[in-house]
């Protein structure tokens, strides 16, 4: 469990503690605020803030369009209407904000997404934690043969006992010599600017990360995915969870036309129509390479 | 008056709803939530939503830094110290949403700050109001003698009254004709789209304008300054006195650091120094062009 | 003609002064360099600068990808690829700057893409020149009646004239009180700051504007669409064929996968699956709202 | 030396080649292009591409400001004019392509500039090279005892000693186990994504970095600066030496207005006046907690 009681005991003091506002209230992220999910071994995700709901959409949206909404008449159908003709303002009119912890290699990664506020525990300033992530046996995957970049089956016995015992005790051991160098007793201690270059990347970090749900819809059509690296989808996923009870209307249009959707080519659409008419389209006749048909195909044959 | 009686009632009615929420709470923005405050003639600023407040800033910065913002033991201390030294991400953790009614001419400065989220009110799907700005007769500023940007004294007289009756006449005329170019009875009427080209740009628009408080202060600070034109810089003073009752810490920060303060550059410097030291030093002797030292003269003679 | 001959000089002679670079060349856009082509009846693009080509682009992606990259052998292979999937960074590694003169209402629409640097022609220090958008006849669009955005048939006739007559009559006019209002022999003259807001939005302003590949490809995809308003879809066009002959290998892909291509939702695609296995899938049937359902039918029967 | 013969050679090739170009052309630029200038151990910093030079900032200042611009005569008084008045837009006209090469953990400071294109050699497709930052023994500097941020003097004896011991040692048994984990013959291999979560901080990634001038003079205000970290303040050094060879008037504004200026409160340009009138103004009477007394001493006496 990645919380002491201390900070178990500051969050359920947080929570036993409305106040009134007027502002726009969201019922279903009111019931996650502050409470820490876990996420891979140490890692959480929780909710620290949020502005707006699925009527603040709307309500943007109206302002924009005047009169020119009123043919949608409800929040709903509006909101899918936005999402369908990627109208992305209404949607930065909500904010997120959430405290995350994960590990470097992952931190690395979310942090290409760069319309986001960010402010990230300072290993200049302050020492960081023995955490780092340890894989399950499970999670242990093997490159894939068929693509750079994927995975592929779980190592299995010596292969992966051996695996996990460099990524151990490598951890270990780094981490010793990152706490021996920063100092004791009698001695200066090397800068922590400095030490923390010893410490591997599946060390643990923390940051506070602030984000519209434009933009967060972005991050989550990415990491959410199944071609994302395994450890960070799992955090997407749990945002994806948060951000449903959050905005009902908006994530399941998101659901509708993001995630499960695809896009085709003028190519693929070329193919479709001349399927759909009666002909027998290849590879050969489709005008495509076989990487593109291959996608092609999973999307029409599922 | 820039609202309607039924706009009035609406936002009677959303200040007399309050929930509770777990979130963090501001009181001195609760109190003016929804209020649309007036501005020029027919414009408007009012806050729709906002997110975090003094603590939150202070929370964020300890997220980041750790052990090492213990130093500073309160939270306005380390407001104080995060201002002077430029950190930036811990103010960027607060969010306000404004609804902003402004002349497109305002409107047209404003949207050059890039980082901010914008709905605009569209004057393709929808009509624009009959509502100009008109300046009072003091505000008639003749262009300035000595700054291509400035202002010199007030037209009077004549010349004063010719300009009002040209303000008043041409966008009254200008309104007549996008009203019967968009359409009477029998007829098709020109797009909106189209129609729109003939309003001048003294003409009220509307939008929802959502942006961080380190964004914020970046916009106050060229905006809500002597030498920014007078027509937006009052809607800058009124979001300032809505800021300072928000994040009270944070707003007297920036009034010191930023607002109050000045950039000198080495060669400034170099003269403070020769000048506290005994030595006359005079424009020839500085270094600097005329500009530089009027500017100079004007930092440290007030 | 928009160019005065001594622009047209200068131009001339930018183009006849060729000096050695070590930097990579697009000979494509050399031929485009600083002529301007018109668009409207008094605008133009014209491309002051730029920044990679084709190659450029893969480049960073074999940086980014190192090894992985290999399994797709050539340039314009990698570069579908790259935009098939999404991947926006190599794009952004080629980078260009325009000199576009345009209407206020098309600047208004345009500086919303946000993600680009901007310098426009100030009229708070300058006068702006005697330039109006004036529609030609066949594009005098009615509002359409089925879209409270678009645009149907043109005018004709009696209401055509008004139009035009309101147009250029009111430009004129409002022109005219600008230019006294700012000042004659013996007055002070109204501050320009103030005197612009006299002039209606089919006055011509002018920027440079610098913007990436990826942001510009965005521009271009919503804004050389159908859907846009023809007064911007033009200069849109005319910055296609630019890039066109700029990076010939990623604007085909952008013409295959953007403008070509389409988004399916995971309704549309569940009913293409169920068209293509034989089924009669009505909008009734589909799960569809009747906006997608039309929507859908535009893509599968074109 | 970071190169190997055949990039050296590839190096060579491509300087060794001019194209004629109409575009701005800095001489001081092309001298640069290509060439890998060493940085720490392993590192470098060289550029690619690049757009502009100093007439560029003021063409686009003329644009903005037209007539206006016309009293500050010559291209350096109008750039020192620009830097004075904070215009960043005019500076966004140039851009620059660097490639660089930097240990993880000074890519991890560096990231967090956002407003940049970033094109990073991804550890999920390729396998990274075995080459780590290990200080020289005079960097190996002591925690601050007076600053939690900071470096005190450089480690010395048995304790630098073993500080190295563990860096190497470490940094070497990692990338062992590294290379082990991602496969030999007869086995699978661990996935790449997951394997190099075994790799320190100090290893080295490369990417290309594009940035506008006025961003770039941002990150080198705070990266350039004595306060910043020794690792990433030789990479600034190392760019402001290339920046002020590419665009020489505005590099010169920008020492002289931004990184030899500092900025003054209210409350310190208060005691400035003070002081100049003859008054002895001490921490006590300054209104000043003893941290900003100090910096303000820093700035007043050198």
């Amino acid at each position: 469990m990645p919380l002491t009681p201390e900070q178990q005991a500051e969050i359920d003091d947080l929570r036993a503690s409305p106040r009134p506002t007027l502002r726009a209230v969201s019922e279903g992220m009111e019931a996650h605020l502050y409470t820490a999910y876990p996420v891979l071994d140490h890692g959480f995700v929780r909710v620290i803030d949020y502005m707006g709901d699925d009527a603040a959409i709307t309500q943007a949206a109206r302002v924009s369009y005047g009169k020119g909404t009123k043919a949608v008449s409800n929040d709903e159908g509006l909101i899918r209407y936005l999402m369908r003709h990627w109208h992305s303002t209404p949607f930065e009119m909500c904010e997120v904000k959430l405290h995350v912890k994960l590990p470097v290699f992952v931190a690395r990664q979310w942090i290409r997404h760069r319309t986001a506020n960010v402010n990230e525990y300072s290993a200049r300033y302050s020492i960081l934690d023995r955490e780092f992530y340890i894989p399950r046996a499970e999670d242990l995957a093997a490159q894939s043969t068929v693509n750079n970049q994927g995975r592929g089956e779980a190592l299995t016995g010596a292969e992966a006992e051996r695996v996990l015992e460099y990524l151990k005790g490598d951890a270990a051991r780094c981490y010793d010599h990152y706490e021996e160098m920063i100092g004791q007793e009698g001695q200066q201690g090397l800068a922590r600017e400095l030490a923390r270059m010893n410490l591997p990347a599946n060390i643990y970090t923390q940051w506070y990360w602030k984000v519209d749900l434009h933009n967060l819809f972005h991050f989550l059509r990415l990491r959410a995915d199944a071609h994302a690296q395994y450890e960070i989808r799992v955090y997407a996923e749990e945002m994806c969870r948060l951000v449903k009870d959050w905005v009902p209307y908006a994530y399941a249009a998101f659901e509708d036309y993001r995630m499960g959707g695809a896009t085709l080519s003028s190519k693929a659409i070329d193919c479709v129509r001349r399927m759909l008419k009666g002909e027998q389209v290849t590879q050969e006749t489709s005008g495509m390479s076989k990487g593109e048909w291959r996608e092609f195909m999973g999307v029409v044959e599922g």
